[in-house]
């Protein structure tokens, strides 16, 4: 099978393929991803994130269904962090999502770490760009959201919405400044349980910091806070009116091409650390290791000793 | 101020002084923790974990007293992963445990990542050094428990408590096997509470399935699971003669000191991929760069070519 050309035309299973080669970090997976990557840059890519418990999952499968209603092609990058309290939960999601594996026009990856740092973005970028690559007009970006790395995946995407959900408590609910100002969309889901006035009143205290606060030079956009109660499937249309909207703004401005951009540089850069990690390990001087392991050396000693030997990287 | 003499004679501020040091990369930093290196790996390094809701830091509060009971100077290093859904809840943990700020005995640290890949168990473990120069007898390495980060964290301690609770709801309670297999010492906190039996079996159903799977060659203990009320301070005292009894039998086997050196030899490979990294960066071909941006190229090819310009370190 010629995976690259069969993946350009939709081909599932290509696609699969591709996915899980450049997981494996398999040859054939950069290969396929250079051919074609000039079918890339397209879809929107829609980053969706909020604390557990806010629905997310459900509301996720609403906005397919809202998508495909639009005729789109769609494409969901779930990502699994892998966090020991967060099992349960995550596969419960995907099994939930199952109600659109049979649909053609809609296909589902999970993303997991592995183990490796830094993995979660490489892998979301890589299947992001595969599932560009096979014609999808839409890639919703879904995080469980519990951590600064998910959050940053989230933040690459063209278009990110925040789920917040009434009356969950400080513990989950508290949400930071940093999050608030990667959001495009914010949506409150859940809106017909109590507390939703409250919640609804904090959003939008932030909002209104955020704008208070926004450069001149910054992209003019005021997010909107729409109510939603997913499981009766209210409010969806609203949500990806506006991201439909958002969308065509960045397209119009250009700036859709120069986030592309400036992720596919961030990629690079990743890829480039991962490789000369990857050398760095494989060279590090045994003898140095076995000092700091005896404890005869400290690690920042040892660490100094390990570079100056990978020379003449550190002559400058 | 002599800092390394000062923090070896208890000092608290020379101690800050010097983790803020080591925080910003100053090199000072370094310079103090190669000097006091000689006088660590005495401390026991005891990690917390457990899902949010647990009752963690009532729980540390309770063990910090139980420890200072039995006349050890104590230190606390919590990490903040700076979790966006979680900032409220550290917040309050670190008032809460405020009731020991007036003990000299107790020496309480906060840890971030500032945004840093890796940062937090780099972070971590500097702290935990210049804690353990400073002559605190048990270190207290304390997470929110949310991510795979944390987990790793803890997982790095001589000995770790993870701490369960009943009803929590699958969604936070689901414990995969990679925990199960870190923790030397369980807890079921708000042992009074409505599910407790429940809980109790399932963590008891998941040792006996760990000692099944134990290695013949792996360290004998079999983890016990006890209950506790943290905020009756019931169970404390039977917590800590369990970590107080696994302690004792690492430092008898001789692997207390090979568990140091690994986390010496971990921490020297961390700097020195940290310190590879930030030369790679800096020399990052910069037309490259621009080419990857402008979707000229693909970001693997750009990897390639990055990692080929920072020659001759590809050449083998």
């Amino acid at each position: 099978m010629d995976v690259a050309r069969e993946l350009l035309s939709g081909n599932v299973l290509a696609g699969a393929r591709a996915i899980r080669w450049l997981d494996d970090r398999d040859r054939r997976g950069a290969q396929v991803l250079s051919s074609v990557f000039p079918h890339t840059g397209r879809a929107q890519i829609i980053g969706v994130t909020g604390p557990p418990g806010a629905g997310k999952s459900t509301l996720a499968n609403a906005m397919i269904t809202e998508q495909r209603r639009r005729g789109r092609r769609v494409g969901v990058v779930a990502i699994d962090p892998t966090s020991p309290f967060s099992g349960g939960a995550i596969l419960g999601d995907r099994v939930r999502m199952a109600r659109h594996t049979l649909d053609p026009g809609v296909f589902i990856r999970s993303v997991g770490t592995r183990g490796h740092a830094g993995g979660l973005s490489r892998s979301t970028h890589d299947t992001c760009l595969i599932l560009d690559a096979m014609g999808y007009d839409v890639i919703f970006v879904e995080t469980v959201g519990v951590g600064q790395d998910e959050i940053d995946i989230v933040a690459l995407a063209h278009t990110t919405i925040i789920i917040g959900v009434p009356g969950l408590g400080d513990e989950v609910q508290a949400i930071k400044a940093g999050l608030m100002e990667v959001g495009d969309v914010f949506v409150i889901n859940k809106a017909d349980r109590e507390g939703y006035e409250a919640t609804r009143q904090q959003f939008e205290l932030m909002l209104h910091l955020r704008e208070e606060a926004r450069p001149a030079d910054a992209f003019d956009w005021s997010p909107p806070l729409l109510p939603a109660v997913a499981t009766r499937d209210e409010g969806i249309a609203g949500i990806i009116d506006a991201t439909d909207r958002h969308g065509s703004k960045l397209r119009d401005s250009g700036e859709f091409a120069r986030m592309s951009g400036r992720r596919e540089r961030a990629q690079a850069l990743a890829l480039m650390g991962e490789e000369m990690l990857r050398i760095a390990m494989e060279r590090a001087d045994a003898e140095v290791l076995s000092a700091v392991e005896a404890r005869q050396i400290d690690p920042y000693e040892a660490a100094r000793l390990l570079v100056h030997r990978l020379s003449p990287v550190q002559e400058e």
